[in-house]
């Protein structure tokens, strides 16, 4: 059994983001990530600055954390990162979720491809755009989601691009275009994050968030695609394990 | 041709709820509902108020009054009220829209069927909780629910209900545990139509949302779930053609 390192186990609570926003479900975070965003928000997850509290976990140790943290109050996990594509065998947590009937959903940047892809219920491929300063390595990414598509996997797929700036909107125009079949998700980037006044971040990312669907509506680019904030981030700003 | 009754036309702007939360959508709003809800956000619709501002439109002066708005800028069209369920003909409107490569979303509280309920690409039904001094039909809901599952639409139909308080929290419960297989949505009630100030009506919806979080996270009878805000409220408030 495969040893995954784990930062944080917890919920129920609700899925901010993406296409299967608002969902309750528990999260599991996992360390470590081949990226370093400029405004990652869990840089703790490969920064060394939370390296204390990584965890070595089999999944049958995942799994009574989570029935212990969720007891009967879940049938959904989110597994996060960092980036969980850098682990192997999670399949070995995955399966055994279905055959307890928990659905599986999982976020990755899409810089590398697993195998237990296709298992995932609500996988989120997030390439990151400029503003981020990582370059995306478009061969890969095709192949993740020709891979996906050709295991009938497409409804169980969704791409998401966190936008900033117009740099972000052009990138993200051009990720719309290259796939254009997939479902497509722009989010509202969070720079703020020392910001500790949920209310004070709240009123600032809602004034981004119409900046953002202000460029949207205006781009025949952007047709079949959907514009999100951080609906947690709304309710508790910054704060880890909510 | 059939003629409907239209009260407004906008977009392109984001959906603000439900299953398809976000995605860009233009709006055709229809005038007229079977019911009163005590808290309706749109009871202009049906109280006479606006009743100057009624138009009778035919379904391609709908379609040019769309593309004169919207431009190419737009691949969806929200179709909401009132209850346009009411209007019986409505695929003269569905029909040219899916034929230019447009889908259509639609929501009624579920109070009658039409044969057209099979064409829409997102029908939201939204049976109305105690708070709303309604009283459901399920034998009327049970039936529209049985039929679009016949008609193997069970993926294009998602179930809302808007939640005021603790009593419309049990009829939430029961309304999953009786249609437990479609999407379930749980949304935060507004009955602050007189607030002026989007920001303090943000603040107190977000308040409410923490609320409804908490209340869903601890309930058992509610894992298969998604709770959201109306986001577009939370950016514009109470401002109608947003
Ligand atoms: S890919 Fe995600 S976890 Fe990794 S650095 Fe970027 S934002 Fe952070
Ligand atoms: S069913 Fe909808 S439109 Fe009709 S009164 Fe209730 S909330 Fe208003």
């Amino acid at each position: 059994m495969a040893k995954f390192p784990v930062l944080e186990i917890f919920g129920p609570t609700i899925q901010g983001e993406g296409m299967v926003v608002g969902r309750k479900t528990m999260f599991v975070r996992t360390a470590g990530c081949d990226y370093s965003c400029a405004w990652c928000d869990s840089a703790f997850t490969w920064d060394g600055s939370a390296k204390e509290e990584i965890e070595k976990l089999e999944a049958d140790e995942i799994i009574a954390r989570l029935q212990e943290e969720g007891g009967d109050h879940f049938d959904h996990v989110t597994i996060s990162g960092g980036n969980p594509a850098l682990l192997a065998r999670l399949d070995e947590l995955i399966d055994p979720l279905h055959e307890l009937g928990i659905e599986v959903a999982l976020e990755t940047q899409g810089s590398r491809w697993q195998d237990w892809f296709t298992e995932i219920d609500d996988l989120t491929i997030s390439p990151k755009p400029p503003s981020s300063k990582m370059n995306t390595n478009w061969e890969t990414l095709d192949l993740i989601l020709e891979k996906l598509d050709d295991a009938g996997r497409s409804k169980n797929v969704s791409l998401k691009v966190v936008i900033f700036d117009k740099e972000d909107l052009a990138y993200a125009e051009y990720v719309h275009k290259r796939y254009p079949n997939l479902s497509f998700f722009l989010q509202v980037g969070n720079d703020d994050l020392e910001e500790d006044s949920p209310s004070g971040l709240a009123s600032t990312l809602l004034s981004k968030y119409e900046w953002l669907i202000d460029q949207v509506m205006a781009s025949s680019a952007l047709n079949r695609v959907r514009v999100l904030p951080q609906v947690h981030t709304l309710v508790w700003g910054n704060k880890r394990g909510v």
